[in-house]
C-alpha cells in the first residue's frame, strides 16, 4: 500500500521476488553454458539446464520459507532446479559455484536492470531541466540564503544548478562497476581444477558483466560504490524536491506542481505531493547507504551476517532511487512556473535586495566604505518610512550628486545585478550537451 | 524470498498491507463509535460504518496506486469507505479527522500487535537464558577480551549477561508509549467545535491507546522512543548472536546451534545459520533508527516528506526486530553447549590465564610487585619450555618456600579464580524473577 | 573554530580531555576509598591515592600518545598514578579493576555532568515555551500542512506543541540509567576474591551512580538508552528550529530571532543564525545514535573495536545536544513574534482557509454534500474574481437563504474556527506544571 | 586523549583549527591575486592581502567565539583580515565572495592535504599486501565461511583479496573531484559584473583546484562523492582489521600484530591493538557518511543548517580515515604470520575440509551422486571414530577399487585442492602493478 508511493511499478517488478529468482537462474543457466564452452559440461546438460532456468517453474514462496534454515535461498533453489532437469544433467547444475556466487551475480543483474530505469529517468529529468534553463534564462527570481531573501538571480540559473547536479550524478552512476561473482566455496574455484578462470571469463561475457580481478566475496567495494552513487543521486533529487516544496509554499507561490494534490476540505490547497514523495523516499537513503557501508568488513572468505544484511537494503535502495528519479522526471516535466510571483517576491523588501548593487555603483565616486555606509543609512530609512530604496536614493543629494536618475533606476533594477548568471547558464548547457553526446 | 529469512510469518502478517488497512479501518470505526457516544453521529451511521470497516471489503492494491497523487492512501480509503456505507452514513465517515490521524493511529495499532509478538519472544528468550544460567552456573569457560583469552569465568555468568540485557530491553519496550492520534487538519479539531476533546478521550479508550496531551502530528517523540527501544532490543539480540557465532567457530567449538545449517559439499560445516540471520537483521536496525530520528524535525502542523518517510522504515524495524527476537528465542532454546571444549580451550595457554591468580596468591608472602615479577618470569618460562604454569610454579623454590603443592594446584585451578561469578549469577536470576513477577 | 558554534563553553569543558581524565581519576580515588571501607586497602593508601587523583598532576597529551599502543589510555594513566603515590600505596592503585571499568564509569560521570547542563537548558526552554503559550493563546496563525496553508490555529497552540515535546524528552532524559562499571578483566572481580560485590556497592554509592545487577562490559543497553534519549531531545530541538526558520522566511515574516545574524552587504537580511546552528547540530545526531547502536553487539567479555568506537561519538553526542539545548533556550527566550504578519498571512488566500468552516456552518441547513459543493464553487469564484470568500458567501442567494450577514462574518472569521485550541493549551500547560512540580 | 588513538598527528594537524584557518586565508589571498590578474584589484592591495593571510596573525579561538552569532566564522575572519591590511587594500579584501565560497574552498584544500596522507598510506599498505601475497603464495590456510572452516586456500590469496580491495579504493579516491567554490552571495558573482568567470578561472588555477561548471553552493555532489569514496576506503580497512583480529584469536593463532598490546595482569595476552583501533575508527565512518548524504538537500541558494552540518563530520571523516589508513599500513608492514598454526588448524577437522576434493576425485569412476554419498558416509565415520578422512578412505574397499594409495593421499592434501588460487594471485599482482605504474 505504501510501496507504490515510493517506487514505480517497473522498479518494483524488477526488484521483486520473481526478478531476483530469474536473475539467480540466469546465473545458473549462463554457468552451465560457460562450462559447456570450456568443455566440462555436455551440450545436452547445458541446454537442459537452460530450459528449466525460468522463474515460472519455481515456487518462490516455498524457496523463501526453506531459506531460513541455511541462511540462504540458494540451497533450495539448486535442489529444485536439480529436480527439474534430467538425471544426466543433475551433476552439472551449479557446478563449482557457491551460494554467494549466485546471489552476488544476481544482485548485479537486478541492479543493472534497475539502473537502466534510473538512468533513463535521470537523463529525461536533466533534459527537462535544460528546457527550463532555456525558457527561464531571463526570469528574475530572488536568491535566498538561510531562507532569507538575498540578491536577484534567475530561475534559469537555479534550474542550471539542478541540471549540473543531475549531470554529475548521471556520470557517477554510469561509472558504477558491475561484475560477475564466481569463486566457489573458498574463492579458489577449487572444484574446477585449472578450468576456473576460463569459466569465469566466459560467464562474465555471457552475462554482460565485467570480469573481476578476483572473486569479491568479502571485498565489497562494488557494493559500496554502487551505494555511494545511488546516495548522491538521491541527494540531488531531494534537493530539487526541497526547492519545489519551498517555492510552492502558499506565501511564496513561485512554483506549482503539474498535478498538485488536493484536499476536499481545503479547496485552496495545492499540495506538492510529488515533491513530498521524493523527499520521503530520498530521506531514507542515507540510512540504507550507511547500512551497506557498515556491512563492508566481512570476515575471512564469507561473512556471518554482514553479507546477508545487504540483500534487502540494496533492493530498497534501488526501489527508492528509481521511485524518486521517476517522480523527479514527472515533476520537472509538469512544473508550472509563476514569473509574476517571482517578480512580486523580489519587490517584497522594496529594493533592499539591491542595496549591494547600489553601493557598488556609488563606490566608484564615493569610495567603498562611504558608499556602503550611505546605502546602509538609506536602507534603514526605507524600512522606517515604508518607502523603496529607489525612492530614497533618488531623494538623497549625496547620491544624486554622482548618479543620474537613469543610473539610480538601473542600480535598483534586478536585471542590472545578475552578474554572470547568463554565462553560467551557457556553461551548464554546454556541459550538459557534452554529456548527452558522449 | 529474502523476507522470510529476516522476519516471521506472524510479524509479516501483522505488518502487511491488510494489517495496515485494517488498522486504519479500526480507527474509522472507533471514531464513528466515539462520536456516537458524544452524540454527534447517529447510532445507525456508527453501526453502518463499523460494519464496513473490514479490510476484506477493500482493494489494497488499488488504494496503494491511488495514493501517490495525494501522497497519502487515506483519501482513497475514505472515498471507498464512504461509497460502501449508506447515503445517510456518508457525512459521518472520517468526521473531523485528517489523513495523519488515521495513519498515525494505525501505526500505533500495528506497533502494538507486533510488540506483543516481540515481547512474547523476548520473555521466552529470557527464560531460556535463565535456564542456561542455572544449568551452567559451574561450567567453566575462558573469558575473552579483544578476542584474546583473558581469565576464567563461567558459561552461566555469560548467559547471565545475556539475561540481564534481555530483561533491561524488555522493560524498556514495555515503557514505550502508544497513543491515539486525533487532531484534524490543523491539530485543533476545529470542525468538531467544542466536542473534539470528548471524542478524543472516547476514541483512545475504544482503541485501548493512551490519550495524548495534545495531537502529536509534528511531535514525533513517540516514534523516536519506539525506535530507540527497538534499537536497544536489536543490539542485545545481535550481541547474543555474535557470541554464538564466535563460540561456534570450528577452532573454538564451544557452542553449536540446535539445528545448524549444513552444506552438501562440506559435510563438516555446522553453520550458525540462525545467528547469522539474527546478525543480518539486527545489523540493519541502526540505519532505520537513524532514519526515524532524522525525520523528527517536521515542519509546522504537517511535514512535507519527513512524516511520510517514517512509514516503511518503521514497518521494517518492527519486522526485523520481531524476526530477530523469534530466532533468538529458538536459538537459545536449542543451543548445544560443549563444556569439554570449554575446558580444553581454557587449557590452551597451559595455565597462563591463571597467572593473575598465582600472583595474587603469592603477593601475601612476597609483596605484590615481587610476586608479579616472579609470575611473569615463570610465564615466560612456561612459553619457552612448552610446559605449564603449574609445573613451573611447583618447580620454583621461591614459590615452594611460601606455597604448598596443594596451594599451587588451587592457584592454578580455574575454579579457584571465579571471584563473584556465582554471586553475580544470583543477582541476575533474582532481578529476572522480579521482572517476571511484576 | 567550528566547535564553539555547535556546543557551549560549559559543555565543551565538561567533555574535554581534562574532564575525562578527572572522571577516570575520580573512579580510581573512589575505588581505593571503597576498598578501604571494605577493609582491603589501608587508610593511608586510600588517602594517598585520593590526594593524587587530580587531573592537574597528569599530562593528558602524553597519556593520549601512549594510549595507541594498547588501544586504551588507562594503562598509561594507571602507570602515572602509581608513580605519583608512595611505594606502600602502589599495590593498591586500580586494584581489581580493568581498563573498561575506568572508562565506562568515567563515561557515566561525564554524561551526568553534561546532562545536568542539558536538562537545565531544556527545563528553561520549556518554561520559555510555557510563557509563549500563555502570551499567544489568542494570537491567530494559519496552520500549514505540507508547507501549504491549511486552517487557522493559534501561535499559542504551536508553542504548546513545542512545550509538550520538550516535556516528554525531559522526562525521557531523566529516566536514563547511569550506573557504575566494575567487573575486573573477566567481569567476575576475580582478583578481589569474595569482596567484589561489597566493593561494587560502596563504589557506586561514593560516585552517586546506580549499582548495576551485573558488570555491563558487553551489555550496552545503558549506552543505547542514553543515545536514544539524546536522539529524541535533539529531534525536538530540531523541530523547533525548523519552525522558526520557516516562520522567519522573508515571505512569511512571522518570527524573528532575538539577535538575528546580519550581513554587511545585504542590510535587509535577518538570518535565523541560532536556528541554523541548532539545525546543523541536531542534523548530526541520528548518525551518532546509529553508530552507538551499531556498536552494541560486543564480543564475549570485551569488544575488539565496537566498545572503543563509542568514546568519541558519545562525547560528540553530548556536546551537540548540550549546544542545541542551550541555543534553543536562548532562541525561545528572545523570540520576537509578529502577530500582524500572522494575521496578514492568514488573509493571503482571501478566506479560503475558512472554507471548511463555512461548509460546516451551511451543512446544517443544506446537508453536508450540498454544502461542500456550494462552498467549493464559491471558492473557485473567489479565486477567479480575486474577491474574498466572505464576499462571495454574502453575494450568494443560496447562502443568504440560510445564514445571516452576522453568521457569514462569523463563519469567515478565523477565531470562529479554532476548535479545541484553547482546551489543548490548557492541557499542555497543566501537564507542564505537573512535570515541573514533580 | 582519545583523538590520538583514532587519527595521526599529521592528519590531526592538517584538519586542526590552524589548518582550516590557513586554508580560508589561502582562499582570500588567491582571490586577491586572481583579481589582480583580471585587473580589478591593484597589485599593492593583492600583495598586502597576501602578506597578511597567515594563520599565525589571527586568533582562531576568538574567531570561533564570534562565529556563533552569524553561524559562520568567515565574517569575523574577514573583519580581522581587513583590519590587518592597509586602508587602501581594505576595499579589496574578500571582494565578490560569500562566506560559503571561503569555507567550501577551504574544505577542498583541507581535504586535498589529508587525502595526500591517506593515499600515501593506502599505497604503502597495498605494497605491503603485495609483499605478503608474494611471500605467502604457497602458505596453505583454511578458508572460512560463516566463521566455519570450509576448504583450503592460501594466505597469499587472502592477502591478494586485501590488495585488490585496496587498489580499488585507491583508484576511487584518486577520482574524487576537488573544485574551487566561488559564486558570491547569490551564485551569480553579481558584484563583479562581467568579470566573475575570469576571476573564477584564475582562482581555480592558483589554488590547484578544478574549475567547476557552476558555483556549487547547494549542489553537494562533490561532498557526497568524497564521503562515498572515504566510506569505501574505510570499509576495506575495516575488513583487513577484522580478519587480523579473527586470525589473532588465541584459539586460531595464525597472525600476530607486530607490536601487540600487552597486559601486566595477563602476560599471555597479545592484544591486536592496532586492528582494534582500525575497527573502532572505521566503525564510525558509515554514520558520518550518512550525515553528509542526508545534508545534500540544501535549500535554494544557501542552506539553513544542512550545509553547516557538514563541517565537523567531514573533518572527522578525514581524520578517522587517515588514522585507519596509517595504522593499516603499520599493521600490514609488521604482521607476523604463523604458517605452522595455519597448517595445524587445517588439520583440526581431520581431513573433512577436503571431503569435496575426495568426492570430486571419486566422481569420475563412481558418478557424482554415489561419490558424494560415499564420502559423506566416510565423513560421518571419521567423526564417529575420531580418525581421519584419509584413513577412512584408505580403509574403504569401494574407494580402493578406484583410487591408489597415492591418489588418496593426494586427494586429502590441501595443496591438491587450491584450484585457481595461484592464477588469481597473478591477476591481483598484475592489476596492482598496472595501478602502480599508471
Amino acid at each position: 500500500m505504501f510501496g507504490s508511493m515510493f517506487s514505480t511499478p517497473e522498479a518494483t517488478a524488477r526488484t521483486g521476488d520473481d526478478a531476483w529468482l530469474q536473475a539467480m537462474l540466469d546465473f545458473e543457466s549462463a554457468l552451465a553454458a560457460a562450462q559447456f564452452e570450456v568443455g566440462i559440461v555436455p551440450a545436452g546438460a547445458a541446454a537442459d539446464i537452460a530450459a528449466h532456468c525460468r522463474a515460472a517453474e519455481f515456487d518462490t514462496a516455498a524457496i523463501g520459507e526453506r531459506a531460513a534454515s541455511s541462511a540462504t535461498p540458494v540451497i533450495a533453489l539448486v535442489k529444485d532446479l536439480t529436480a527439474l532437469v534430467g538425471p544426466d544433467s543433475r551433476p552439472h547444475v551449479h557446478k563449482g559455484a557457491t551460494s554467494q556466487d549466485v546471489i552476488d551475480t544476481a544482485t548485479m543483474l537486478v541492479t543493472r536492470d534497475v539502473l537502466e530505469l534510473v538512468l533513463g529517468d535521470l537523463r529525461e529529468a536533466a533534459r527537462e531541466c535544460a528546457r527550463l534553463v532555456d525558457e527561464h534564462r531571463d526570469t528574475v527570481l530572488v536568491a535566498r540564503s538561510l531562507l532569507q531573501q538575498a540578491l536577484p538571480t534567475t530561475f534559469g540559473l537555479r534550474c542550471a544548478g539542478w541540471l549540473t547536479a543531475l549531470d554529475e550524478v548521471i556520470a557517477g552512476l554510469e561509472r558504477v562497476p558491475l561484475a560477475v561473482q564466481f569463486g566457489g566455496a573458498a574463492g579458489t574455484l577449487a572444484s574446477l581444477g585449472g578450468d576456473g578462470p576460463a569459466v569465469l571469463a566466459r560467464l562474465a561475457e555471457r552475462l554482460g558483466l565485467a570480469e573481476p580481478v578476483l572473486p569479491w566475496h568479502t571485498d565489497r567495494t562494488r557494493i559500496a560504490e554502487l551505494a555511494g552513487a545511488l546516495g548522491a543521486v538521491s541527494g540531488v533529487l531531494g534537493k530539487i524536491a526541497l526547492d519545489v516544496e519551498l517555492h510552492a509554499q502558499t506565501e511564496v507561490g513561485e512554483l506549482t506542481e503539474g498535478k498538485p494534490g488536493g484536499s476536499s476540505a481545503m479547496p485552496h490547497k495545492q499540495n506538492p505531493a510529488m515533491s513530498v514523495l521524493i523527499t520521503a523516499a530520498t530521506h531514507r537513503v542515507p540510512g540504507l547507504v550507511a547500512t551497506l557501508l557498515s556491512a563492508m568488513p566481512q570476515a575471512y572468505e564469507r561473512a556471518a551476517g554482514a553479507w546477508q544484511s545487504e540483500w534487502e537494503p540494496l533492493t530498497e535502495l534501488l526501489r527508492l532511487t528509481a521511485g524518486a528519479a521517476s517522480r523527479a522526471r514527472e515533476l520537472l516535466s509538469g512544473l508550472r512556473v509563476h514569473p509574476e510571483r517571482m517578480a512580486a517576491n523580489l519587490s517584497l523588501t522594496r529594493g533592499l535586495v539591491l542595496a549591494e548593487n547600489a553601493a557598488t555603483r556609488l563606490a566608484g565616486a564615493l569610495g567603498r566604505t562611504e558608499a556602503q555606509e550611505l546605502v546602509a543609512e538609506l536602507c534603514r530609512r526605507t524600512v522606517d518610512r515604508g518607502s523603496t530604496l529607489r525612492a530614497e536614493l533618488l531623494a538623497e543629494p549625496r547620491v544624486r550628486a554622482v548618479l543620474s536618475e537613469q543610473d539610480v533606476i538601473a542600480a535598483t533594477s534586478a536585471s542590472d545585478h545578475l552578474g554572470a548568471a547568463s554565462d553560467f547558464i551557457d556553461r551548464a548547457l554546454a556541459a550538459h550537451t557534452e554529456l548527452e553526446e558522449r
